[in-house]
């Protein structure tokens, strides 16, 4: 289903030799309308990857026609050139497309960084990729665009008379501000640009933002929302809303769930906060903690490692008055010594703390993984 | 040597049975005068563990006659209880080496957090510790605060007529504003309390504040720095600042060199950065990307993530205008590809980066490990 649940889109995914090992690598999705609104939200890493530069442009005029997206290559760090490449990809697209107009054609790659792509494939995989488009080429394009994603990622919600439907691509760097993370989502709701850019910054606040597998940020993060019209069905903000950030929630677990060696999926609610803010910033330290990630994968609910990350944090709270839950376990009770850590059942590969900070009512979650040998086996080995 | 090295003290380092598989677990070092001037300098997590909220107050009076470490447990979220568990070590040291007050002795601990200290064991301790002082006890003390470290860290400098000798614990958790870590240095130079902590603060902050092995901050780090006036020598300000500095740093590198399954140490200098906070910021975010720990233990020389870090700072820079030399080789300029990868010989356990901010013209050196599947594994089974 993916980006071609919803009316109005047709996509395609193929082979078009970017990657050396083989095997899809490029995906266009299309919307045919007949309106094209598009709203925008991209990684806040300053070195920005070319297509992010360019399609930061595209955005900024609230239309756009086609995407197109390639693994095997970030495409970042290459300089001016690199910049003309993904410059080449959008016009070659709308060219292809025939009546598209290149300020329109946004583009998202993924991969090594500090590497050409090799553009003497990719432009020829354009034409390639029209050839193919049709309205059940979702799966094929969220397939084009893994990396190290073990499966590919899509997700979609039908309402009254419209539906929302996405894919994306994402296994490491997961961290604030998104990360390697590219995301495609689709409506044929009837709303303008302002909209969808409400909707999916409100969206991607609480999902793709609060997702923290390994605490790096990409130069490559691009989430896109295509509007087509074509349901001629006008939702009201908060239907869409919801709908937009149940797709987005629901793809934002996926991608922790294939983080990179992950074998843990670690849910951290924070609870008694003063501020959301407060406890965002504890959520993402805890998230972030070397040590009791390590204490995780081996099924140890260290707590001790909870309540040091905390202590690193500037939110308001007390020491002696910090409560942590492990799978529901209360180990740590007015920042002490709580019940039985030989109670808390670790065989899951769930796994929920819960940090109460006594200090208000503010409450967020942050997913995140654990740290494993696989992880770093899979990540010194990435570009050699 | 170590913290005998100076004239003025004694120590010694004994099997309490702190420590479930036995072996060295207490120490005690004593300042035997004429003066008995001390400063700290301690974690800044706010959750503090109780020997460092004890130790904190006794060094408020600029007076420490003696100092006990413990490894085999933290003393760290234990409540009240643990509080009076550290009152109570004071106490017993004070009365066993007679005529010392309670209030004059510093308390370290460093192992487990969330656990009681086995009070009947740690207490008798102290008496054995007390028979066995002896002006050559500073090896055997260095011994006894081990916890993951593979060997006993210690460091002398000797100036004109005066010395400055120190020990370290700690093999994890090493972030900023110090890091698991345990440190004594006694000095026989003759100075007040308010000169011991001008020069102490200097040292620390360019030396163990900028070893970051981790990213993770400790509830338990200690240093202390004790002068017994016995040389009788009051040194310049800065000639003692800079004999301070280089055990510091001698110390910080042995920390990093003992790191937890570290393969790599990782000398990380930012230079042209618009201010020292900036060089500073910049190294600590490269010093803690996980997937460049990764691609450094692979000795894959991943400028790429380098860069991805360098972007997530609030540092002065043009990303255009960055260049990065792994091991002298700069493989990244202008912010995209510079001299060829090949070319960096990644061999060798010391691995150089150096970041140019183009921006300016100050610097910093931090100091990290690698992250290795032996880290994880080191980590995973800790308390299990």
């Amino acid at each position: 289903m993916s980006v071609t649940a919803a009316q109005g889109f047709t996509a395609a995914g193929i082979a078009a030799g970017i990657k050396e090992g083989g095997g899809p690598d490029l995906a266009l999705v299309v919307n045919n309308g007949p309106r094209r609104a598009a709203a925008g939200v991209f990684t806040s890493n300053r070195v920005k990857a070319a297509p992010v530069v360019w399609s930061e442009q595209v955005l900024k005029g609230g239309t756009v026609s086609a995407v197109v997206l390639n693994s095997g290559g970030a495409n970042a760090c290459t300089g001016p050139l690199g910049f003309q490449d993904t410059h080449a990809t959008a016009e070659k697209a709308a060219e292809a497309l025939d009546g598209h107009s290149a300020g329109e054609v946004a583009v998202a790659s993924t991969g090594l960084i500090g590497l050409r792509l090799p553009m003497d494939k990719l432009l020829p995989g354009i034409d390639t990729a029209v050839a193919q488009l049709t309205e059940h080429g979702g799966e094929k394009a969220a397939i084009a665009i893994k990396t190290t994603d073990s499966v590919h990622k899509t997700a979609v919600v039908t309402r009254d008379g419209w539906t929302v439907g996405g894919m994306a691509k994402g296994a490491g760097m997961l961290a604030p501000g998104l990360a390697t993370m590219l995301v495609v989502l689709t409506t044929d709701a009837d709303l303008p640009a302002a909209a969808l850019d409400t909707a999916l910054r409100a969206a991607t606040r609480t999902t793709f933002d609060r997702i923290d597998s390994d605490g790096c940020m990409s130069t490559n993060d691009t989430v896109l929302l295509l509007a087509s019209g074509a349901s001629g069905v006008t939702p009201a903000a908060d239907e869409f809303a919801e709908a937009v950030r149940a797709v987005c929630d629901d793809l934002a677990r996926q991608l922790i769930g294939d983080a990179e060696g992950a074998s843990k999926d670690i849910r951290i609610e924070v609870v008694g906060a003063a501020s959301e803010d407060d406890a965002v910033e504890v959520g993402r330290s805890i998230a972030r903690n070397n040590l009791l990630k390590c204490a995780l994968h081996g099924e140890d609910p260290n707590w001790g490692r909870v309540l040091s990350a905390i202590g690193t944090t500037s939110a308001v709270f007390e020491p002696d008055q910090l409560n942590v839950a492990i799978n529901g376990i209360w180990v740590c009770k007015n920042g002490s010594v709580g019940e039985d850590r030989e109670l808390v059942d670790m065989r899951y590969r769930e796994v929920r703390i819960t940090a109460d900070l006594a200090a208000g009512t503010e409450s967020a979650v942050i997913w995140a993984n654990d740290l494993t040998a696989d992880y770093v086996h899979e990540n010194s080995a990435y570009s050699s």
